[in-house]
């Protein structure tokens, strides 16, 4: 076999990449479950009907068949099976499918992988990880948890930069904002409004005026008018009285544009208190799945901007329904594998190494080999991380190995004397060359040498 | 939409099933990396040519193909994809794509899914959680790894214990006391024999000597040797004895057959020492694959034999080469899903609730929701998992709604009194009635309930 080569859009790290990837997920789920998300997990597949719901993304769905599967056979009773694009096609799946054994509102998180067929390209990948909450009513949903989940997002990639993954920006803005504007301007093609808008960044404002008069029926002053809206940022409630001077002075106030600057204020109110500085309302912020109905979310990495959203969501009213009863939602989305591959291509942050070994054991010789793995069982029961060395190699390779991995100690066992006892054991820090007396069954490496810990590179 | 209804062979669990498969998750990864393994992770697909490479498996593969694909485009340049069935085929690509860049011998362990198209069963699903450990050498392996391995998952399955996971069994066997005693047969059909013993529990012994005969050129008494042999299992030295007396019979030493019989005695005598009761030496075990080629296992959990085994592997001298260089290789594989239903499906084991919340901090008015979002906040801060009420609804709701999830304890926020100094708030544990005045920044739940635990059942 030759040596392979990697396939584009499905990235893989090396082991010290993957302990910084881990090492992101933990502290994700941790945070998530310290705000009361439980974990759920769904399967991979998803009916294809259920995926292509949503025409926009059915372009990019794998759709799975059974290599020996009998092209004249009945269908599967279960009809043709695709991966998931995200982890939200395949929640409103589950909450209908358990609806009876949930307790709503219902608040989960969820960490898997998604596929999506796509070209990739910096940042945008085949199979990707993805780290989603939600919230999900029965029914009904109050506001609150519109202005809960971004805070609870800023929680968890504030809490990365203990890592050196570098401050977030997260964006909001309100579709009923935006929505209650245009109607007043007597816009009624909202969501040509908002498709438009949504190119902003990629081709200016010009082009997008241009857009607006041409698909979405706008007068080039009804244009101009949604691009001051877009304008309009700021990470205080002062932005809700620039949003009102602009509506009174296009005579575009409506209920519906009023009720979304309530909840966009109440939204940055709290945000100023409880996250200083990291939630921005950006009244350009247009996403653009149609299914939002609220409260909409994108997250820059400050300073990567370049990257797109690494974290992105907003208020559903319907994520999904039975017919009796329609279950609204909030949520959002952490772009695991763009974030972690920005962090390592960009060398943001590194492992401190790339095992989890804290401790090497190494062997005398190959008859005395069930001594070390003694000492070895004597350190994990007390939770030190701990191998033995392949081979009774002259304590020069030995060393030279843990050095190799990054594996901080060497522990050398004592020979025996001639009654049978024991020696006395040593340790040693290879980085140092400190080599000090020590008992397996007391001795402990220093809190910041137990495990691989991701800091700050450079 | 109406109720989906589960699609057969993709499990998923409820809220409180998830905890106990991630409890047992986390118990194999602490175990893995307490024993200086580093965890990978592979993408989902692999090149169809390669998935192929083992015929066995081949009817089980899913082949990927994207929706809009161009039937008359060419072929991606990666050729056709598939989702991988197992994870040693894409460890052994890993392994020869970043040669330059592991250590070698290389441990790693991986946690992930894998999908077979196979009829679904009790125990046998299409997608499905394994759990790996391997090491692998570049050009040569030593033999202790073939004791190590099995002790680590030993290790780890019996940490589960805690959990009330039931005990196991790890059953050994060695591919050259099979092949040599067969060889000092004169059987040299040594697959043929191997795939015959392999249906031993299925179909009993006389219809694998009628199949040793027709299928493997045995005759009536090299057969019943081949039974004989595999008679024997034992958890300590003696079935070295037991063989080689059976050998000496029937004039069936060989050098090939001493050579294993010496590693499966070093192999027992430290399971005993290390793992006392867990290792059996049974040497009916056979492994359908034919690339093991020392130290083969397999695993029952206790009282569950019917189940099957739910820990196997072997000792395999050809993960993978690349020309230049071969990668031999010992490794274990955890049914994950298998032994999770199992638990879950027998009510073995429990989880204490279904949500991480510790504590649900109760809101007295919409107005004053931020007072109880600071508690909340407080609380977190030292490590407590909370959530704050829906709604401020009657506590006597408020109550029910912590109730209904299993959440332990209640949180009160006191009243401001007339000039806005802050009132004494109080924790209410709904299990016992008690409630007591308490304040975030210094109350903790008691250990056992901070986080939710598995437990025997019963």
């Amino acid at each position: 076999m030759a040596r392979p080569t990697p396939l584009s859009g499905f990235p893989e790290w090396l082991p010290d990449g993957r302990v910084v990837e881990q090492h992101v997920l933990d502290v994700l789920r941790r945070t998530f479950e310290l705000h009361g998300f439980a974990g759920i997990e769904t399967r991979a597949v998803e009916p294809l009907d259920q995926l292509l719901r949503k025409g926009e993304t059915s372009k990019e769905v794998y759709v799975l068949r059974r290599l020996h599967e009998d092209p004249d056979a009945a269908p599967e009773r279960s009809g043709q099976l695709g991966l998931h694009f995200d982890l939200t096609v395949p929640f409103a799946r589950y909450v209908l499918e358990n609806a009876g054994h949930l307790a709503f509102p219902f608040r989960r998180y969820q960490i898997q992988k998604v596929w999506r067929g796509e070209r990739p390209q910096d940042g945008r990948f085949r199979e990707f990880v993805q780290a989603d909450i939600d919230v999900v009513g029965a029914g009904a949903l109050p506001y609150h948890y519109e202005v809960e989940l971004p805070l609870v997002m800023a929680d968890a990639l504030g809490a990365l930069a203990d890592l050196g993954v570098p401050p977030v920006r997260i964006l909001v803005n309100n579709r009923k904002v935006a929505e209650g504007f245009y109607r007043g301007l007597g816009l009624d093609d909202v969501e040509a409004v908002l498709r438009g808008i949504d190119k902003l960044d990629k081709v200016g404002p010009e082009a997008v005026a241009d857009l607006l008069v041409a698909e979405a029926g706008a007068t080039p002053a009804q244009a101009a008018a949604c691009l001051e809206l877009a304008a309009v940022h700021g990470s205080d409630a002062s932005v809700v009285d620039r949003v009102r001077e602009l509506a009174d002075r296009h005579g575009a106030s409506t209920e519906l544009l009023e009720e979304g600057l309530l909840e966009l204020g109440a939204l940055v109110t709290a945000a100023a208190e409880r996250a200083p500085g990291v939630l921005v309302a950006d009244l350009k912020i247009a996403r653009g799945l149609d299914y939002y109905t609220g409260s909409v979310y994108e997250t820059v990495l400050v300073g990567h901007e370049d990257l797109g959203s690494i974290c992105s969501g907003g208020r559903y009213d319907t994520l999904a329904s039975d017919g009796a009863t329609t279950y609204p939602g909030v949520g959002l989305s952490i772009g695991v594998s763009r974030l972690v591959s920005r962090l390592l291509s960009a060398g943001l942050v590194r492992a401190t190494r790339s095992v989890p070994t804290a401790v090497l054991v190494a062997v005398t010789s190959e008859e005395g080999r069930s001594r070390s793995d003694a000492v070895a069982a004597a350190l994990r029961a007390r939770g030190v991380p701990v191998e033995v060395a392949p081979s009774a190699a002259k304590f020069g390779k030995q060393i030279r190995h843990a050095d190799r991995r990054g594996i901080p100690y060497v522990w050398f066992v004592g020979d025996a004397d001639q009654d049978g006892a024991p020696g006395q054991d040593q340790v040693k820090d290879i980085r140092s060359g400190e080599q000090v007396p020590a008992d397996p069954a007391t001795w402990t490496p220093p809190e910041q040498d137990l495990w691989p810990r991701v800091v700050a590179a450079g």
